[in-house]
C-alpha cells in the first residue's frame, strides 16, 4: 500500500489545494494532507483551524485523512511510513525551491520520492497568499475557496475590525 | 479615453519607475500612479510622503497623477474605469509573480487587461529595495533616484541615528 | 492616433493569439498582426497561407489588419509609424528572449515601446509548436484553433501522406 | 493497478533516466518506458536501438517495459490506460515546457496525471545531449551511460569516421 | 595580487559554503570571506559567532580571512582594495537577484568585477536556511555542516527550549 | 600563473564578449578566447574567419590570445594546463544549461573551476544570434561588433544576394 503525504502551509486551502487532492487520491491508496504548524510564516489562521477547514473540505474523500504536524517533514513521513512526498508546483519559480527542498529530504528520508504535480490551469493563479491579500481588504475570494472557508476568513477578518 | 493605472509600494519612487511613467504618459491618454499602502511590507516612508514624493518625480506630465490607495487594487481600478493595469518588470523572476496577479486580475476586473513594460537597460539594476538598502548604510543613490526623493531619504536616516 | 504592431510567425494562429487580438483591439486605435515571412524557421505554412488563415480569423475585428513581412522588423514598426510592439507571453522563459529583443528593438526604432500581455489562463497551454505536433501525429486539435485552421492544418497533412 | 507511461526519445538512455525508472519502478504497479520516435528531432540512434538499448538497461526490473510509439504520447496513454504519465525534469527551464505539455495532455487525455520527479543530484548535470556531444568529440561517458550504452555510442561514432 | 571578497550572511557556514572557498582559495592570492551584519534579515546567531565559526571552518586556509562588516559591500570591497567579489549561485532564482546585485556594485565600485561560482552538486541542496529549519525541529544535520557549527547549532537551539 | 578560458563559438564576436575579454584580461594573466568549430551549429561563418576577427578585435591586450578548436573542450583546457572556464552569461534562462555544463566539466576537467561574469547591462541585449538575424535583413549592427566584424558581416550578407 503506497500512503503519500502531501504537505503545506493551507493557509487557507484553496480551491486549487482541493483539486490536487482529489486527483492524488485516484493515483494512491492513502493520502494525508499534512498541514505543517510553520510558526515562522506567522500564518493568518491557527493550526487547528487550518486542520478542520481542509478536513471539511475534503470529508467526501475516503482515503484522505488531514493531520497537522509540527516536527520536520522528513520525520513526519517515516512515522507514517509514506512512499511518496507530493507537491503541488504552480508556477517555475516555486520549483527551483522544492527542488533542494527534494534533494534535501532525499537525504533526510531515503525511502520516501518527491513527486511535482500541477494544478488545473484554471486554478493556476490561486495561491494562498493571494487569497489572504484579497480578503485582508474585504475583496470576494468565493470563486477560490469553498464555502466553510470563505466563511472563515470573513470571520477572521470582521473581528479585527 | 484610456485611462490606465500604474501600481505599486513606490518606496521609493526611482529613476526606473520615472522612465516608466515616461514612456506610458507618451501612449496612453492619461495614467494614474497607483501608490499602495502596503501595510504588510511595512514600507520605510508613510503613505503620504511616498505620495507626494511621486507628485514631485511627475509634476512635468501633463497627463499624469498620482493617487493613493488602501483598498484591493481591482476595487481602485474599477472605481477610476482604467482599461488598463500597466506593471513595470525588471526581471523574470518578477514576472511570475506578476502572471499570477494578472490572472487573478483578469477574474476580479475583467474588463481592465494587464499591459507589461520593462524598463531602459541603463535603469533595469535600480530597484526601491536595493535604493533603500544603500540608503540605510549611508550609501549614495543620487544616480539613481530624482533630487527631492535623495533628500527624503537622506532626512530620514538621518532622523534614526 | 495609436497603432500597435502584434508580430509574430503565427504558423498557424491559434485561439491564444485571436484572444491577444481581440483584447489589443479594445485598447489601441488601430492593430496590425505581422506576419513575419521567417525562413529560418522552416514554417509549416507558406507565409500566404499563414496571412490569409489570420485574416480569416480575425475579421470581425474592424480595426485589425494582417500583413506579411520580410524585412526587419524594426523596419516595418518605423514604415507604419506604430508607437507599440505588443509581444503574448505564455511563460516566463519565454518572456526572456522577449526582454532582450525588446532592448534591441528600443535601440533599433526608439520611438516605439514594446508591451507584453499574457493569454487568458484557459488557453495558456496553446502553442503554435504544440499544435503542430499534434496536427502532425493525426491528433485533434479542433479546440485550440479556429474552424478554418483545422481544415488548413488537416488538408496540409494529408497531402503529405 | 497502476500503469505508468515515462515518455521520452531516450537517444540514448543514460544513468539519469535509469534511476528515475528504477524509483518509479518501486512506486507503482507497472511502469511503460515509452521512446518517441520523434522523427523531427533527428535521434543519433535508430528507434530499434534506443528501444533495445533501453531494454537491456531496466532489464533487472520485473515489472518494467520498454515500447517505441511513433503515434501522439496522449493516444499512446489511452491505448495503454495508463493513470499518470511521468516525466523526469533536471532543470527549471525543463520545467516551464512541461507546464504546458501536462496542460495540454490533460485535455487530450483526462484520464492520466502527469506527476514530475527529479534525479538524484549526483546525476542532474547528465543528459543525452551532453552524451551525445562528448561522445561526438571521442570523450569518455562511461561514467554517465550503462557498458552497453557506452559501447553503442563508441560502434556508431567509430562507423561515421 | 589579486584580493577577492565573498560576501554574505554565513548565518551559519555551510559545507557548501566552505566548498567555494576551498576553490577559490586556489585561483586567487587572497580570499576575504565578508560576512555581513544584516540586521534586517534578523540571523539566528550573532555575528560574532558567525565570524568565529567561519574562522574555525577555514582555519586550514593560508590564504584565507574572515572579516564581519556592518557598511555597504561596496565600500567594504573599495576599503580592502579587492578586484573581485565573488558569489556563490546555487539556483537559477538566486541568480536573478544576483545579476541586479552584481549591476549595481559595478556603479558603486566600477574598480572590481563581481564573479559566481557554482558549488559541486553534492552540496547543491545545503543553504543556510534550510539548516537552520532543519535544526530549530530538532533535525539532524551533520552530514552539512562542520562539527563546530553543529555543535554551535544544537547549543542554541537547546538554550531556546 | 593562471591560464583562463572563455569559450563559445563567437559567430560573430559582439561588442558584449570584447567587454568580458576585457575585464577578464585585468583579472588574470593569461586569457585564451577559444572558438569552437560546433558544426552541429552550422555557423554563418567559418572557423578561421570567426578566430581572425576575433583576433582583431582584442588585438590591444597583450595576455590574450585566441585559438580555434574541434576538440571537447575538457580536453582543450587540460591541454592548456587552465584553472579556469569563463562563461559569460546576459540571461536567466543561460545559466541553466550552463550549470549543467559547469557540473559535466567539473567531472571531466576536475582541475579547471567555472566562473560566471556579466555584461555591462549596455551591452546585456546583444546575441550573436540576434547580430546575425539583423545583419541577414540587412539592419544596421555598427553599434553592436567591432568596425571588422561589421565589414564581414556586410561582405558575407551581399556575397549571399
Amino acid at each position: 500500500m503506497n500512503t503519500i503525504v502531501y504537505p503545506g502551509t493551507f493557509d487557507p486551502i484553496t480551491n486549487g489545494h482541493a483539486d490536487l487532492v482529489e486527483r492524488a487520491a485516484k493515483l494512491f491508496d492513502r493520502v494525508i494532507v499534512a498541514i505543517a504548524a510553520s510558526p515562522k510564516k506567522k500564518p493568518l489562521l491557527a493550526l487547528e483551524q487550518r486542520v478542520e477547514l481542509a478536513q471539511q473540505v475534503v470529508a467526501h474523500l475516503d482515503n484522505v485523512e488531514v493531520l497537522g504536524f509540527e516536527c520536520l517533514l522528513a520525520e513526519f513521513v517515516r512515522e507514517h511510513q509514506a512512499s511518496v512526498i507530493l507537491r503541488g508546483v504552480r508556477a517555475v519559480s516555486d520549483f527551483e525551491y522544492e527542488f533542494q527542498l527534494a534533494d534535501m529530504n532525499r537525504k533526510l528520508v531515503p525511502t520516501a520520492e518527491t513527486l511535482f504535480m500541477t494544478p488545473d490551469t484554471n486554478l493556476s493563479y490561486i495561491s494562498s497568499t493571494l487569497i489572504r491579500e484579497i480578503s485582508a481588504l474585504n475583496g470576494n475570494v468565493e470563486e477560490f475557496v469553498h464555502p466553510v472557508v470563505n466563511q472563515a476568513l470573513k470571520t477572521h477578518f470582521a473581528s479585527k475590525s
